[in-house]
């Protein structure tokens, strides 16, 4: 895609007609698949490339839009919230991740940053959750190191993953419940720290309302927050974040 | 007051009629002030004195009700929420706790029960409440012990009285914003701890519910929890609990 | 496990270098099965063994993480929200309560606290969580009285069961719909009460919710709340308080 | 007013002209001061004379409709919600109820129904509400029975007016906090009882919304509810319901 | 069942020991199933016979519960909320109203009050819990007038029926939704008006919490409240107003 | 239907008795099918004929109610929310519209107005609720422009669509999650926008709830909003602003 | 402001150096007086002039925001949300509207659209709202045609201005406590309905919360609904559609 | 502060008794003020000095703990949420900024990151939360680029700022009413973005509610959410992020 300022030169030098250039300017950087219209220049725009969010897509859509997207010269395609089944019954071939429910077709990167990512858990179930806030960092080119079970209610086992935490340069701290675990790491580190409140737990969880406002109130400086179950986009954020350490 | 076994002894005796019997088992066990029905015979029933709930009472009820529970036999009389001024209004005389909110009339009774009760808080702002859970357990017949300002933000300050908490007999764990610090502190006993929101805090701590939610949803077992700010009820089921150990 | 006081006079003595002792400061006290970290020392922490919470859990992560407790030297192992069909997979042997859904490995315990556990319901619906209640008290060494269906609509069938509720060393008032169960209840004796909030109920019930915030407001003192339909935390907080009696 | 079958006979009979009956037919039974349209046939569609909401209305306009709708023949003006100043500063004679802050213009009814209306609340707090549900009974013609402060928290004061409960012909609850008053009562009774919450409490009482709530889910059959602190509300539907007993 | 001032006379007469006079105070009048204490004496109680909630119960709970108070001289026993294939499944003969989920065993009573009950709905899919409140009512004595499918943006259809509106002794309003009829109907008639709240609508209609906050502010007086599609409440509530009138 | 004016002319003509007018003035403007009235004359009171919401009909009901409609002379009937099953198990013949699941019977209209209504979408996943705005607006007489999957978080692929939308005479935006479609494209264009929260996302968008706030309160002048997933109400508002135009 | 394409052939005639094009294309069409950014541009943009939101602003920013818009060519300048204190304060003349507490600087227009805006209300306390609703449709250059004070609860009172509501071109409906106003006025017209829920109300109104939800599920089609108390908004909208008209 | 290995070579040395050494160990790194314990090792345990959070503390307080920390070494101390008065009744020498509402004792820092932080703002009222951020993040050592009331209703102002946008290393997005702006700038930039909702807005803002939410499902990736009006929060976490980076 050339810029506006090269397009302008070029209606200067007679190279290109103003009605071209208008053309140009107006040129759509996605495909229109109908359906959907997969965003071509998100990499340039974003430094990240276009993800595909496979809840509620059919295979037969997930196919198309990796297409489009691997023939816009996109090198690695991730799919994220595909089940099992469904990245089973896709023609493209994908690499797929079932704790995490992350398919990635193309090619799988090398880690493109220094730094550490740890994504720590408060319990068991809070791993589907941890599984494709780690993945995702993974496949956008980082390392991660994973502290899983080690909640709030028996501080020995989080005190005992210290050094982990505190050469991470960024933690993604997930938990349900009372999600305490976000406030307890914030005041151990001095790094970002991403929390995941999880859907984990019942009656006054409210599906993971609690441990959201919990996190949102949380006494440590240096905590923000995602979506519940936000797997993917903590680990977006984290990359994003490890990336300018270089 | 006797029992229905006594009366309908007395009766089958001849020392009381029918009549008089019907009428004694209906007598009521409390006075009837019109405004109020201070009840006489809560000290026998649940081995603690009628308390008075100071807001939203004059200084003229509060005296009334006062006078009608000490004339009734109640040694020590508890007056909770009553401000300053409201506490210099009463003709009663009172001794006053400020932080607290707490006025006294009659005798300030000496510790009957063995345990200690702590009282920890996460913050400065938190004082309020955690004095009001303090001195009604005071006034009880309770050892307290306070240790304050121990937020999980700064876990290095909380573990530092571990053998503060580690002896205690009951915990009133009181907190505002995320209300972490009963789930860490439930981790670290092996006593009750009972925890007290608060409405410390601002935008999404909902003055005090996100505590509550979060507390409700501890990881931590042997955790219970009272309303926003009962720091009187958390004092008081905290005294009943220490009671049962002699 | 021995305290960090034994550990420094060895070092003094001579018995340890400072590395093993640094070692053993950090030894991690529990084990590490990869999806989650059994907690060895629960028993010498809390006073009360490690209990798997079984929803989300596969018979196999039960299986093992019963094994490695078991072999760390627990003699009980509760398992909490088991299916019967989940329990019936297991390979370990496991005594099953099915209206509780609870699994129990090892040993049976025998009552190890003088006083009773009174066990009350508002309906027939609220059964599953009292029954959690009971059964976890009774596996953590305690005398249970059931006193179920005794609902506030129909106050004789409580007011009938009243010298079991007066003798009890601590109430776990289980109820749904609006609750008012517990503050009845909490006004008729002198021990603590535990409420439950069911999500029995529809409508403005929504799930329990209801229930949840009138016992928060209870105005009967000495009544503290946990998370709906958590009969495990009620027995295991009343079995706390039970044994500070001896 | 005609009635429409009227005015087609007079047209019939050629006693009106078609124009003028559609005139008829569309005339505005009610009086347009601008700001407000008083209803002066509410009285005849049903059987209680128009209301005055006095909260956010100046001591001008309450005049104004006052004197309108005692012109318009109506004999009796209730005016609900006037602060004692607002009703001070009205050039209409009213006698003021300052607990329940009506005030009345016109003539002061005699009861008109047989049945006598309850009115019990659970604390001292609730009074306001519980004098406005009173009062306003009282203003539309019934006899009213006041039981105050006999909240379950001391069941027996409650059950110390069983009698005045059983002969009721309504019975009106006025609770806050946890609203249980309504169910206990609601069990007692074979008359309808109408529930109202009140703002009183604080915390998770949200301003009455906890009460509202519970005494919706009340599991006492024949309760009824209206909106937080209505106590204008339930006299009037209890007084509806009184005078259908004749 | 036998009075406290009886019992009393026996003793002084000497027909009956202090002992057996206290055995029979505390005579349970109700039977104890174990898993449900079915209440004989709510009829004396209350007027109304103990009704069945049918969900959650399993059909020999149900046949138990049914025989119970058939022999304890029950005539009728309504149990409501039963499926059509739990009702099959009875072996107690009922009569079965499908549309209502409700099942009646003993005999069908005739109506027992002068005054008729309205049930009028907004649309055509709140028809099960209009008639969940219309067949309770005819059960509990009363003659019933339907008036289906009148909501308020097709006003005509409602004032259509404004006669039997006006002539009803009660009216039960129910509509899902924005719950507006409750409003009109209450501003057209002089009598009681009991407003149920369905879950019918979507989106913000929060199953049926949109229409219960409604109903609970409408401006219209004498309109009263029960909770979410409790048909049952407001035919128990409407029937008892109705017989008020003889 | 004739007019009360043309009635009351008719009876001072003596062609009309008294009582026959009153009864016509009384004739119910619908059918009365017994569990629904259809209004057979919405067409010349609104404007737009009776439309049927599919939701919670069998089959037949449909068919009844489209038959009575289709005889009352409308000339097109809308079924909405019908799925593709209930679709086929109509009797009536319909042309039917699987992703909107609308379904219509009778004559499918032309363009009756000028303007052309413009839906947009945020993602592809608000497809069938943009589907069944696009398919009403089409049946009730529009011309309509889709511009799907134009979501803020890619702005280029909106601001590509900026001259359809620019020469718009209504637009209809749906979007999940935050809703801020509405606001965006509000500050770009000068027609009115009808905003449609859907219910597409997970976590904190509480089905829709998140966005339907979010559009409430956009800070861009000239939107206005209907319910979640309420593609058709948006439909045929869109339709009404659109006639007016001509 | 020239058009892109315009800009474009000045570059291609030479008239234009490339680096001024790229310049003007990034012009920015708003003043920036530091604390904010006036939009110059809106009236071209958007077919209506920019308005200044008083609430939070000092007379003197108020003042310096009109003086920039003023001289940037806008005739009229709009300020809402300024109490008559504030608008004294402004050294701009403006004209002052007190009950809906708007002020005017500039000319006021005449009508510029053919129809009619009827703002109704439900009540007395709805008037400020109403006034902002009706002073800005007004000032965008609308007739406006008042109906207020009539609530559902006296349906005559609405019905007697059919007429008015029939012949309007948008109506405006104004509402607080249920909000069932939109829905009956809904039901009656064929112009689109925009509905306002009011903070007016108490208890669980929820200051316009419950109206709010209730407007959103509207049984009567065409209605779509703004912000609680946003009259202007509604205005704003109302005046957009009007001039669709003509 | 020795570290624990320090500790225990010099045991074994015996430079240190065993007593000595626990007593090490158990030193507290923070003054304990009895009101509060600052801490004096969040320099070296997170490398951002102690701040102190104004609100609720008492100029006493507030010089004792600035004092403290100065004397424990730290060079600077922000104190937040201080308002001019009490700010002027600091008996330390303060900076005071007073839109944000900061003052800070000790030394002004240079900035000490290489990156630049932008804050964004939607409109003028989110100016006190925008100052906090932006001045916390200039006391922390960070370089900060102000872009002010670019709200996304007037896309083309925030679209002339996309350069400034574009060069950041962080952005905090400040907005209140839907909170567009963070999904609108996410989707735009390549770095993180931490969103910041305000309390700005009326009715359906519930407070900053719905920007919370609405952020916290923002469609755009890297988007990571704070508390309402938390800008202290978000300049602290943009600080720690720009520090990654050099």
């Amino acid at each position: 895609m050339i810029s506006a300022k090269d397009i302008l030169e070029k209606v200067a030098s007679g190279e290109m007609t103003p009605e071209e250039a208008e053309l140009q300017l107006k040129m759509k950087p996605f495909v229109d698949l109908g359906f959907a219209k997969p965003d071509l220049h998100r990499g340039l725009r974003q430094g990240v490339p276009e993800v595909i969010y496979g809840e509620g897509k059919t295979p037969e859509q997930i196919d198309k839009i990796t297409a489009s997207l691997l023939e816009g010269g996109q090198e690695t395609v991730l799919i994220t919230r595909v089940s099992a089944e469904k990245a089973a019954a896709l023609t493209t071939p994908v690499k797929y991740y079932d704790v995490a429910r992350i398919g990635v077709a193309g090619k799988i990167p090398e880690p493109s940053a220094k730094g550490t990512i740890v994504v720590a858990t408060g319990g068991t179930s809070d791993l589907p959750v941890a599984e494709e806030a780690a993945v995702t960092a993974e496949l956008l080119g980082n390392k991660v190191e994973r502290v899983y079970d080690v909640g709030v209610s028996g501080l020995h086992r989080l005190l005992a993953q210290k050094d982990k935490l505190m050469s991470a340069s960024v933690i993604i701290a997930v938990a349900g419940m009372e999600g305490a675990l976000a406030s307890v790491i914030g005041g151990l580190v001095d790094c970002p720290v991403i929390a995941v409140p999880t859907s984990v737990g019942y009656g006054a969880s409210f599906e993971g309302l609690t441990a959201l406002l919990a996190m949102m109130n949380s006494c440590a400086s240096g905590v923000t927050v995602v979506n519940i179950d936000n797997g993917f986009g903590a680990g977006y954020s984290a990359s994003m974040i490890n990336h300018i350490g270089g």
